[in-house]
């Protein structure tokens, strides 16, 4: 098969980890008989420094027209404590994510054995997790209406939603729902919010079309307690932009480590696979950062373009190099550990 | 010394954890010579179904000239799932802290020694935890303009600060930090919110007048995260009314029980204590429920009117009883356990 991926490092550890994933998946397509075009673009900091614009537009001409999207990272602390700046790196995500109308970021969260006790939870809590959380992506206050009044002294966000936002959303859960346990929990703020209440309302509606899934609602507050005092207790959550970005980051603690957490985010036209770590930028440039969550990332792309024994030879990949102790520093606990790209290199070579 | 306190019972377990408390206030009142006056009044789904209104003007009335306001839970599963219902218990809860001018909710997050194996979390990721979160009460999305638009389609609520209101909010923030470990950490959503910027900056701008606090900035989905991971990495929390709504609900797994949470929420005028676990409908009537957070949130109110001794005390009793195992079925583990009025008894019998 031939696969033109669109390769955006972006900042901070991105570009580290990006080029762990090009090497895994340079492996799987000479072991596969594949070719992967790569077409590097910039975004972020990076591509504020190069051309003045978080996502230019070439980059979005470049994501386009790929057969998918391979992302490390974005941020840059130097734009964090500057409430005054006028371009930021995540302004490139999300126009990203709105032109490439993106909206649904699908974050699985599950354990490995070998890292179980990595986890801050006992592990009888969390051991056998598997839920996924879809996070709606391109809505909600991420991109309503914002600005100051009153001389600056007002600022206001707005949180909206629309029914077919919401639709589309939820047609994505009770499809998963139905290929999992076929349980689905909708999560919003309904005693409060009125885009909530649109939530409850519009999943309500499509449950007919749904007899086999067992719908509950809960509260966000609620969920933010019990996803980790029972983790089990969940199978598909879908969810508003706002609140799955704090829920899905949340659930990483479960695994022990954001190390290792894949993403995508899928749309109607390409999608986009990203690890959720964000740029760590304490880390960058200094060949320690964990590229696993990048290398499963690579894998749910391969898994979405029905290339089933490639994803699982990944993860297959992984899981040998998490029982061997082949890790970087975060996961050596003191023990022996290896670089970022002494990683890579190893998961290619036993590819 | 004289005090009148409201007592607002509220909905599903909140008179019966709210006379538990009564029953101990007035040991410690007779132990300590102090006269207590209990001033009941209604509010949530009771006051709808009695005078179809969450929050009578009577009622607001007996709390605005009570020296503190002592307060049960508020909600009804009746109301949740009905998005048409037009008036809620909540609207009741919502309306009473903006009319008292309840800016501030003070949720203190610790552990019980005898209680520490009880928590998801492992015993040396929370021993010793010891933080507060300031959540802010009467504005953000809260209390925002919200609404419809196209026949229903459309649904939107707005998140709206103040500079004042974050000034307010930040000052008893800073000043909890001076009293403990001069740490401050303002949660928000500045790479995306323009009211989180408002808040970054106005927090910035208080740092002066606080030389010794050092001052953080941290964005809400990784607290999220880190709150979990390393709860000892934090000492007093600032943050939004949302925000802080789901922090404050995530804070409580680390002590292993909702129904050990206790709250205040102060302003101008009088003060507010109430337990953090919610109206639990599912145990309501069934003298099951944990009084223990109720009763601990009286000793925020002793604490606050400068009753030491008798705070102390009621502390004690309430250790007491967990070391001794005179507790509910949720903390019994399969052993013995007490009626909720049982423990109501043996508290107040001891003090
Ligand atoms: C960087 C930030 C804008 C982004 C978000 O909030 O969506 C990130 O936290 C994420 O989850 O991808
Ligand atoms: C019942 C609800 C409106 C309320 C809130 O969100 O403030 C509750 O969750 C709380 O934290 O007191």
């Amino acid at each position: 098969m031939k696969l033109n991926i669109a390769l955006l490092a972006g900042d901070g550890i991105g570009p580290e980890v990006i080029d762990q994933a090009v090497k895994v998946c340079d492996a799987i397509a000479k072991k596969y008989e594949h070719h992967i075009t790569w077409k590097p673009a910039l975004t972020g900091a990076a591509a504020i420094d190069a051309v003045g614009e978080p996502y230019p537009d070439e980059t979005h001409e470049i994501c386009a027209n790929a057969d998918a999207v391979l992302f490390g990272a974005i941020g840059h602390p130097r734009f964090d404590n500057d409430p005054s700046a006028k371009v930021r790196p995540e302004q490139g995500l999300l126009k990203m994510r709105q032109k490439l109308g993106l909206f649904a970021n699908v974050r699985p969260t599950f354990t490995f054995p070998s890292l179980i006790e990595k986890s801050p939870l006992k592990k009888d809590r969390i051991e056998g997790t598997d839920l996924i959380i879809l996070r709606e992506l391109t809505g909600g206050v991420y991109f309503g209406e914002r600005g100051r009044k009153d001389d600056g002294n007002t600022a206001f966000d707005t949180m909206t939603y629309q029914r077919f936002e919401i639709e589309r959303l939820a047609k994505k859960g009770f499809e998963f729902a139905m290929k999992r346990s076929k349980k689905l929990c909708c999560v919003d703020k309904a005693n409060v919010l009125e885009s909530s209440r649109l939530w409850r309302e519009t999943v309500q509606a499509m449950e007919k079309d749904y007899p086999e899934v067992e719908v509950s609602y809960e509260f966000i507050d609620a969920v933010a307690m019990r996803l980790i005092q029972w983790p089990k207790g969940y199978d598909v959550i879908i969810t508003a932009n706002l609140f799955g970005d704090i829920l899905t980051d949340e659930a990483s603690v479960i695994a022990g480590s954001m190390g290792l957490m894949p993403s995508s985010s899928v749309g109607s036209k390409v999608s986009l696979y990203e690890p959720i770590h964000g740029s760590y930028p304490q880390a960058a440039g200094k060949d320690i950062a964990n590229p696993l969550a990048t290398v499963l990332s690579a894998a749910m792309l391969f898994e979405d373009m029905n290339m089933t024994k490639e994803a699982e030879e990944i993860r297959r990949v992984v899981n040998k190099s998490l029982a061997e102790g082949y890790v970087t520093e975060d996961l050596a606990e003191g023990g022996k550990s290896y670089k970022t790209s002494e990683v890579g290199d190893w998961l290619a070579s036993n590819i």
